[in-house]
């Protein structure tokens, strides 16, 4: 007979496995082997699970849930959190943000995406989209880090502080693909930036590059009225119904935002599979408006969670946006049973993994793989627990993150880092800081 | 020469004072003595000081502000947090809230009292309005927990589990009134609990009780659509018209909510002095609806800032509640501009002090009475730091704040409480829950 091996047995925790049942398994347990889930269950775990274990990890209060997914961001932008708020859209872009964004290097990326993954990792994300400049080196902070990701360059018609003239987007996307081809944690998308920044020209060989590598095509859309009516002036169409023309949608996509939306744009987004990706706290602070997410899950769309870049938010807390997103579209609605938690929960684990494309992530189930987060709920904004899942989404803070692990292995244990050196990444933001204010 | 006595200097932080001239001192101290400041500044403290003080508590890479007053809220419901959620108004109050509060106690409400004391602390709220029943439990907690407080038994015209008949309800309040006489730290108000619950009759005594002790009246005011289609379908006019005429309004008066209002509405709570409180999470959850928070403010009606109870939001997270509050409003005006962090900063502190009738509380400044926080800046998701008070708004989180201080007195240091035996609450709560939830 052949026993199991298992690397890590967590016992005693409430264990919410986001499954096709919605089981919660309290108490419950769940072994990991070789990066993968090898069981989960309710009770105590079988004795050939504990009998073999190299780590056992008890965890009695504790809440043990599949890892948030961040499906939309700009993770390198924490070195600009905070530099301007509260200002018109424009007058922030064009006087502070682009300016600072214009003496980007691929080391202020590097910095500034570790220090977002070190936030993202405390608050139990433990995977990404990101879209920015330099993503070569936001491939190699992700991969640092121990994370998740799916990653990809800006694409736009100007020219770029990295890869310079325009037309040399798609060669240095192409080689970003060919850098990590089998890497399976961390993976590259092709990221063209929006309807309005983008040609047609551009967002054809944006697809036709995606096509090629079979990879993920990222863009921003509808997040604006300004954004809509410039289409709509351009190419007589909306965002959504240009791309569909274009054939953009043909594959793949993922597109964040989507805000202002006609009904006919949702049946397109529907109709074409594209994930349409919620920013709820960015759309509010930058006046963008609210998106109709109750209208898109009950027209099927496919839809998932991301907290956008933290100089729009201004922080990297999924835990927060799960929040905001339950409550702010049951006043929008004028219904309490909108969207409730264990929909929003699901938005930001499972479906954020499906949308990103990665295969057995974001539920605890036997032959997925273990990226998971354990959380202490014995704290008294905690108390009591009637429903875990509730807690989850309206009661629990990131920093209730005990625990968190990606492909079976611990990047976060009992509250303490164990990929990255917080300190010295802070003192080089804080220097990176100081050369974007000394300017 | 007469020296200053100093109990505790704190320096080396930030110091945000919410005075009048917005004064940001980065480094500053503050110094203590008595319950009260007796001293802020820029840059280093006098010698006279730093040689006097009992206690110096160096502060870098910290950042100082008045506690946070949470202006309305219902304590001890923390027993019922997360019970029922994402149900229509009806349900959840007919099938899981009234049916769970038939069986109040004393005891519950005690214990259930001071686990919201133990979060508000450790969220840095120094200071709240509560409305609910058995209230001198309400009192007698908020005392022993060392915070601020204005507490007042909710009165209409059922029968109460605490004091029994409507009539009996005026008598209770007068009692409590009496025997907090003096307190300074917790004071008693009349809180009828709406119009919808309490007759003409009931709501004129309770303004004749509050003036005849010069106490402030707390009430809650145009939440639903509902409340006010009833009141006009009963009295012909709003519920803001129906409590000006009835002379509601004709002493200090503060009022939750406030969502559905008229032009008319507002220009009344501006002339009358009305303190409009904001409870934008619970509004959100509970599909109330959004206050027009920067219409009240550009018509100059006083407002401050609340969480509502635990079992509408569900937490006591008043840096949660400015997050929302900051940015709801941007998208509901479509201007990036409305509310700046500043502003929000300001609702959820001096105004707050000033809606609840504590007088020299609120702002960090010489002669007021020493309600501070302290937190700890240096961490991933405050790094970098441009401007201490977008973070305070936009990024900070509960579990950053280290310290709390009342009236001199420390009631949370390095992260713990003093006050409060946090296990022995969270024990008791959770056998009161189990009581709950067996019934
Ligand atoms: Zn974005
Ligand atoms: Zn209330």
């Amino acid at each position: 007979m052949h026993e199991p091996e298992v690397d890590v047995l967590i016992t005693d925790g409430c264990v919410i496995c986001l499954d096709e049942n919605n089981s919660v398994f309290s108490p419950g347990y769940v072994a990991v082997h070789d990066g993968k889930i090898v069981g989960v269950g309710p009770g105590n775990p079988p004795e050939v699970f504990g009998k073999n274990a190299r780590e056992i990890v008890k965890s009695t209060g504790c809440v043990v849930l599949p890892g948030l997914v961040n499906a939309h961001t700009h993770a390198a932008m924490t070195i600009f959190r905070g530099i301007a708020d509260d200002l018109p859209l424009m007058e922030w872009l064009q006087k502070h943000i682009f300016p600072a964004e214009s003496k980007l290097t691929e080391e202020w990326v590097y910095w500034g995406t570790l220090l977002g993954c070190a936030e993202m990792i405390a608050g139990g994300t433990t995977c990404f989209c990101d879209m920015y400049l330099f993503e070569s080196a936001v491939a190699k902070a992700a991969d640092e880090s121990g994370m998740r990701a799916l990653v990809g360059e800006v694409l736009y018609d100007f020219p770029s502080p990295n890869y310079g003239p325009p037309e040399k987007g798609i060669l240095y996307t192409e080689n970003l693909i060919k850098e990590w081809q089998g890497h399976g944690r961390v993976r590259i998308a092709v990221e063209p930036h929006a309807t309005y920044t983008c040609s047609p020209e551009l967002l054809r060989k944006c697809r036709e590059l995606a096509n090629r590598f079979e990879a993920p095509l990222v863009i921003h859309l509808s997040e604006t009225l300004d954004e809509v009516e410039k289409c709509r002036s351009d190419y007589g169409c909306t965002p959504v119904e240009h791309l569909n023309r274009l054939g953009i949608f043909d594959n793949h996509t993922i597109a964040a935002h989507c805000v202002h939306l006609t009904d006919e744009d949702i049946r397109i987004l529907q109709e074409k599979g594209v994930y349409a990706v919620h920013n709820p706290q960015s759309n509010l602070k930058l006046a963008s408006g609210v998106s109709p997410l109750p209208k898109l899950m009950s027209s099927k769309v496919k839809v998932a969670l991301g907290t956008d870049g933290p100089a729009s938010n201004n922080d990297l807390d999924m835990f927060g946006e799960m929040d905001t997103c339950a409550k702010l579209h049951k006043a929008v609605f004028r219904d309490p049973t909108v969207l409730p938690a264990r929909d929003v929960l699901a938005l930001a684990t499972i479906n954020g993994a499906e949308a990103l494309g990665f295969q057995r992530v974001g539920r605890l189930k036997e032959g997925f793989f273990a990226d998971l987060i354990i959380l202490d709920f014995r704290k008294p904004h905690l108390t009591p627990c009637y429903d875990p899942v509730s807690h989850l989404v309206y009661a629990v803070r990131s920093s209730d993150v005990r625990d968190v692990m990606v492909n079976g292995r611990w990047i976060f244990r009992n509250g303490e880092h164990i990929t990255l050196d917080v300190e010295k990444i802070s003192h080089h933001v804080k220097r990176i800081a100081s050369q974007i204010k000394g300017s």
